[in-house]
């Protein structure tokens, strides 16, 4: 009897380090999972296999496999990049997915373009009208999945409930929550608060299938008030910087701190673990990555500052969905609530 | 010669803690003043008597006075009754600034109420189409006020160049700053970049005399790009209301790891200054309450849990908002810009 190996596509050239950091959590993924798992390896050969001499890669070596890719799509480019180049290796991991060639790609690289190339390679699930990014923001009682954090800076109220539905399908799904909480994410408690995209809104998160909470304020994101949170992208992006660049002020006040005094120098020693986590706590990538949820695929991107065990992670949580039918369960919810979707 | 004693009115019922609280915030700012200063309390007149008794007051006892008012406005009633109920401690303290009884009135009470009982007594400044609440946010450069915060969901672009106009000339009377760096939140550096309101808003920021900055990010504010970030109410509530959040999550973060570690445990006792500091650093009641801008008046709101020493610092920087005359120069300033407003 073979057990059956599950393939990942990683996008390698992505992120602020290129393959260094991407190669390095291939091969932990690989080395640490529970399961045989191989990952298809997609940039610069030469880069890829300089990087992979570093490492020592456990088993018979057919884990890994190199697709070499001639150009890339760095951070700074425009999002239609993604489509553009056609050999930049976003484009060429969308197409292996496509292919079958592996059932889930990473990439740490440029969100925009990852998106637009799996819009136009895999496009969309049938019922999505919008694929959004999803982000796990940390909360009191564990997580909270917000959706969308960029890819639709404007949304009618039609694609906000689709963004509860396929949250609420990840959340179950790949975190093992019965019947998420979903909220909508406004300025009050009350229906009649918020703007006008909410407000039309929250009639229709009423009648769809949802466990519906009703509006939730910016307080309640952190106090863990919903397993999912529902806003526009534009919203969703401001948060989600927001919250990472606490990261970095923490960071630096700690900084400031020590340098002014001697007990909270130690006090910081042996803060210390707790400081760091504090400061990971609002780095998303620590928590498998940001999925793109309603691509006819399996896409989750991570952040560019990525550690080789929070792309680790995301290889992970990809596979999970993946393994948990995560997208036939997305089509499935929402050809059933297409009826109260289009009482609008 | 005769010094002129300086006359805030302060709404003694507000907050989570009413009268206690304020009495004492009051006291405080009596007491450590570098000017001859005079407070107004408005509220149930026995409740304020009982707390002054706690108090040491310096100097002759002219220096506090009492208004009696029968209702209050509490923070879960609507905002129209801050304009409904004529009896209560904030229209009473709005009717007494109008009357020009004190240059100023403080309110620790319901934000709305408060707005609207300002707008129906002492209405707008002449150019004024919205006015706007300000809040102070931390940042690694000071700090940085975010405008609007929550009094207008639904803006148009000339609201959101007014409430940049408004927040130039507040940080420059206030805080000093010469100059102020105006960003405008969106979710990219390009004009291109952001919903209808933000791209539309862009042009009209640039025709401005502001010293405009272009769009900035969620991540930016915390950086201080900006001296004054303008946003939609609904964007910049959701963003305060997150931040004011970090404060509980942060304490019950640190909780959690004491009760874990002994090691950690002597961290946070030497940390712990520097722990209370961070909590405090997101609460914008420290900073001296959040103005309201653009109305005939000089008011600023603490939060409901405000401390007294918060009470203390609002009450001080409302008064050095009158002394800077800073509504003469948001009319001045507005009536400047009003042709290149109108280009629109």
């Amino acid at each position: 009897m073979t057990e059956t190996i599950k393939t990942v596509i990683l996008d390698a050239m992505g992120g602020d380090h290129g393959p260094s950091v991407c190669v390095a959590g291939a091969v932990q993924a690989i080395n640490e999972a529970s399961y045989p798992l191989k990952i298809i390896l997609v940039g610069d050969e030469s880069e890829i296999r300089a990087q992979l001499h570093k490492h020592r890669l456990n088993g018979n070596g057919q884990h890994i496999e190199i697709v070499h890719a001639s150009e890339v799509v760095r951070m700074e480019d425009p999002a239609t990049d993604g489509m553009r180049k056609k050999d930049s290796s976003i484009s060429i991991a969308m197409r292996l997915h496509k292919e079958g060639r592996g059932s889930a790609v990473v990439s740490t690289g440029n969100t925009g373009a990852f998106m637009a190339a799996g819009l136009a390679n895999l496009g969309r699930l049938p019922g999505v009208s919008r694929p959004a990014i999803a982000c796990m923001f940390p909360s009191e009682q564990g997580r909270t999945l917000v959706v969308d954090v960029g890819a639709n800076p404007v949304c009618k109220p039609q694609n906000l409930v689709e963004f509860g539905i396929m949250g609420s399908v990840y959340v179950r799904d790949v975190m093992g929550v019965e019947s998420p909480k979903v909220g909508l994410l406004s300025i009050g408690e009350e229906p009649s608060k918020g703007n006008e995209l909410t407000i039309s809104s929250h009639r229709i998160f009423q009648l769809s299938k949802l466990n519906f909470i009703g509006n939730i304020e910016g307080r309640d994101i952190l106090r863990g008030k919903a397993d999912v949170v529902v806003c526009d992208g534009f919203v969703g992006n401001i948060m989600l910087k927001f919250a990472e660049s606490l990261q970095g002020f923490l960071t630096n006040a700690v900084r400031r701190q020590i340098s002014n005094n001697k007990f909270s120098h130690l006090g910081a020693i042996l803060m210390g673990p707790f400081l760091r986590r504090m400061r990971r706590t609002f780095d998303y990538a620590e928590y498998g990555g940001a999925p793109l949820l309603g691509l006819n695929g399996v896409c989750t991107v991570c952040h560019g500052s990525s550690s080789p065990k929070a792309i680790r992670s995301a290889i992970w949580a990809a596979e999970k969905g993946v393994d948990h039918h995560i997208n036939e369960h997305i089509a499935d919810a929402l050809s059933e609530s297409a009826p109260s979707l289009s009482e609008e």
